[in-house]
């Protein structure tokens, strides 16, 4: 995975040119090029690989999906007040709000100009912008849904559930499928990429959501326990809020959920309520499911180095600590 | 003009479903409904009739460049802390930063999914969405100019014009030379058609910074005399710059440009100072030129009622107060 991202890394730097205004091109090259696990443009790659395509033609794609992804998160991080973000201050932060929108913007433009030349037949051309532009609509709905949630509100797990796939899985599912479709997959093939990546996004936002628990922070980059600072319902919380016995530890976990200033000390409490709970370990097992999902999705194909991948990154999805 | 904008409402008014969460839909509803002028989705049909195509085809694209044009204003005004327009309350006013930026980013997903399934051949859709994607790309560079010009400094006219080009002209363009391309037009008169647009967007522009300073704050609904609190490198600004006889005048110009808390009285000295200074006399007569030049690229074109319109178009650009 690692050789992989480092050899997007280059395209994914090529596609920015010097153009005016400067501090706009700079902002909108921070997030691309400043690195990161290269998931969603390696899972283009792969599946064009892995339907037995030219692996070269989808570096485009590639890199459109990086710039997409990239875009969502200059605009999430604004939406969020986030201040760092991999180490790095954000986009807002450096550049102000107004740039940030601006880059986020031109970054989304620039990502469907660098799908408009694909090297494919034009009838496959419309199909994957089909793909990915319905794919950037579910995602604004998705992160909205997530806003709407950091209410300290309970949601319901099947409501959670359809925001992970919107806000995250979509995108991921978008890539494959792209990648598949310039690797000239049938229809049915295409179908079987989208929803393992449809799974294996739930799975890999889930894990996020238990990493913000559990997780390292000097790992993870995030304080753990935002999430529960924020009153987000995740998987563990909607599960937590059904099956936590003890009204003391109810009224605790209650108290703790969606209070932004929560101090360390309550934030433990509340993790432990989760742990006894069980909740930690019914999000994993929810996880685990949505991983094995994914990867039975991909019986379809030959074996192949690319498919080893896409299964490696659907387990990677759960066995990280980053 | 009339006509058409009403013909265009219904359409307008018919591509964005009942999805969850509702939030976002209303957000990303408010502006495309709430009418306007629909310049720009008229001329996309117009240049769709005026070179013999089906204008019932060019009507999705149509929506399209309206919602791209609706989701850089949400934007905008979210940049701008602009808390009014067309008489609504803003979007991020009304619906908070958050849902307002992903309004935008939902409209500009929208307009590409719409455009996906133009009725047009392939390859002729391949065009559609390069030359679109183009235009976004190059208005967010000229709204970071425009942003990056709001800070008192002169900019020469050139860098000015240069501005408007970017983040006025280029969508329409885009939407003219698009609804050529949907009628079937020859890439010599699509290049006719975008030139015409290209010029008219600047015609439009200033005239725009012109009503910025002489218009009725009635009926334009801006406050007169904002441009100059902020500091806006307008054509007249430009001008008075270089123009400016008298030592007085210099130093009272400068002195209310850029004061963002100038009074009405202040304003009315500077506006004053432009007028005697014939600054806003250029500005017109620049306009004037840009209407002439965007007519006179439609040479090319046989006569017919969509060719009249678009004459009418660039000459509504001069002879409006609103």
């Amino acid at each position: 995975m690692k050789e992989m991202s480092e050899e997007l890394d280059a395209p994914i730097r090529s596609y920015i040119g010097d153009e005016k205004p400067s501090n706009l091109i700079e902002a909108s090259r921070q997030y691309p090029y400043a690195g990161g696990k290269r998931m969603r443009p390696s899972m283009v790659v792969a599946a064009c690989g892995a339907v037995g395509g030219d692996k070269k033609k989808a570096v485009p794609l590639a890199v459109a999906i990086e710039y997409i992804h990239n875009f969502t998160l200059i605009h999430d991080d604004l939406m969020d007040g986030d201040e760092m973000r991999r180490g790095m201050v954000t986009s807002h932060v450096k550049y102000g709000m107004q740039t940030a929108i601006l880059a986020g913007d031109a970054l989304f433009a620039k990502a469907f100009d660098i799908i408009s030349e694909l090297d494919v037949p034009d009838d496959v051309l419309r199909k994957i912008m089909k793909v990915v532009t319905v794919a950037v609509w579910d995602l604004a709905r998705g992160q909205q849904m997530d806003v709407n949630n950091e209410n300290g509100e309970a949601v319901t797990m099947e409501e959670y559930i359809e925001t992970i796939r919107l806000k995250t899985s979509v995108l991921f599912a978008a890539g494959a499928a792209g990648g598949a479709m310039v690797g000239g997959a049938s229809d049915a093939v295409v179908k079987a990429v989208h929803e393992y990546a449809m799974s294996l996004g739930v799975a890999f936002q889930m894990f996020d959501d238990i990493l913000g628990i559990i997780g390292d922070p000097k790992k993870t980059g995030k304080s753990a326990g935002n999430d529960i600072r924020k009153g987000k319902s995740t998987v563990m919380v909607c599960h937590a809020l059904k099956n936590i016995k003890d009204d003391k530890d109810m009224k605790t976990f209650r108290s703790v959920l969606g209070k932004i200033d929560a101090t360390e000390d309550e934030i433990a409490k509340a993790r432990d309520i989760l742990k006894k709970t069980g909740s930690i370990d019914y999000a994993i097992e929810m996880a685990e499911k949505y991983t094995k999902d994914a990867i039975a999705k991909l019986d379809c194909l030959e074996p192949s180095e690319d498919k080893e991948f896409m299964v490696a990154l659907a387990e990677y999805a759960m066995a990280r600590d980053v």
